[in-house]
């Protein structure tokens, strides 16, 4: 198999997504991902630094875009119409959903990429919040709404990820935000809902 | 200095805060925690289950105080208000916070312990989803508005700990509500409630 096989990047994921999901990701070896995708060892460490990092490593390049999509909204948008383009402009880095739902569920099984992942979602929490300030929301309001979008994101991304869903992300985005603008409307002071929806 | 002495678990955790703060979590032994509380390791291991457990300790029953009064809230209480209850109750089990704050600085020295805080967050959300859905909130709304109050809750904690407010917690999660108010109408497209409309 040709070593300069230009998708040898992406064999190498769905080799690893699918030996993770097959036998657990602890019990996996980079040799034998390579072996899978038939290239050698060194072509794995070509492109990824370790056998986590097929798992998170477009993480980087999905902050930049949430970061550079919230900085190009237009400046009259609310804060949350500009976390809603970065979360979009994030959302379009998603690989298929397929490969997605198969990541969670690898990512659900081992404690260690959990905490991995709580990590990589608190940074880009951070990197939202400054993304904020830069657009001259004051604190702590920048950081509040970062932390809002980012549970829109969680949302989103979860209700994309199952498949009974065949949804795109950005619609799940907005659909999210608006749920969320009626929980929070709903807590206000304005009138209850019937008592048939509040039952326990 | 007597074992039995009643209040060893709080000299000991006074102790052990004070010694990460000046030498760093990992630089501390539990034997110079207990010699500078006066007691001895047997004493330190009855109360905790090792060095960490002094900053993690009071996790459960703050998880449990939470679930327990969003459970007891009003049936006709909407979802953000039974939240709100509930970050109330966790919060009447916050430490002085002079003592959150030194916490929170050691915490943000040592990775590990992020990440360990980053797990108890997560873990708060999914109870609280948990006890939302409970209550009759169906999903994805319960999970929206569990992180929604996660980051509610985290917001007003970080202003807490702040030495330049002086503010009661409980007073700190109604005011970022009714942040949270605001951000969230502004981007809907609504017209903006007068302010004094905002409060809970």
């Amino acid at each position: 198999m040709a070593r300069w096989e230009p998708d040898s990047r992406g064999r190498l994921a769905r080799a690893a997504f699918a030996l993770y999901s097959e036998r657990g990701f602890e019990n996996t070896t980079v040799a034998e991902i390579a072996n899978r995708a038939g290239v050698t060892e060194r072509t794995f460490f070509r492109h990824f630094a370790d056998k986590r990092e097929v798992l998170f490593g477009g993480a980087e390049q999905m902050q930049d875009a949430l970061v550079r999509a919230v900085a190009g909204a237009p400046a009259s948008a609310p804060p949350l119409e500009a976390v809603a383009a970065g979360l979009d402009a994030a959302g379009s880095l998603l690989p298929d959903s397929s490969v997605a739902r198969q990541r969670q569920s690898v990512i659900a099984a081992n404690p260690e990429l959990r905490e991995r992942e709580l990590i990589k979602l608190a940074s880009l929490s951070n990197a939202l919040a400054g993304a904020l300030r830069r657009r001259g929301l004051d604190e702590p309001t920048a950081s509040l709404t970062a932390e809002v979008g980012m549970a829109v994101f969680k949302v989103a991304y979860e209700r994309w990820i199952d498949e009974r869903n065949a949804r795109d992300f950005s619609a799940l985005v907005r659909e999210s935000l608006g749920e969320l603008q009626s929980v929070t409307a709903v807590s206000s002071g304005l009138p209850q809902r019937a008592p048939e929806d509040s039952n326990l």
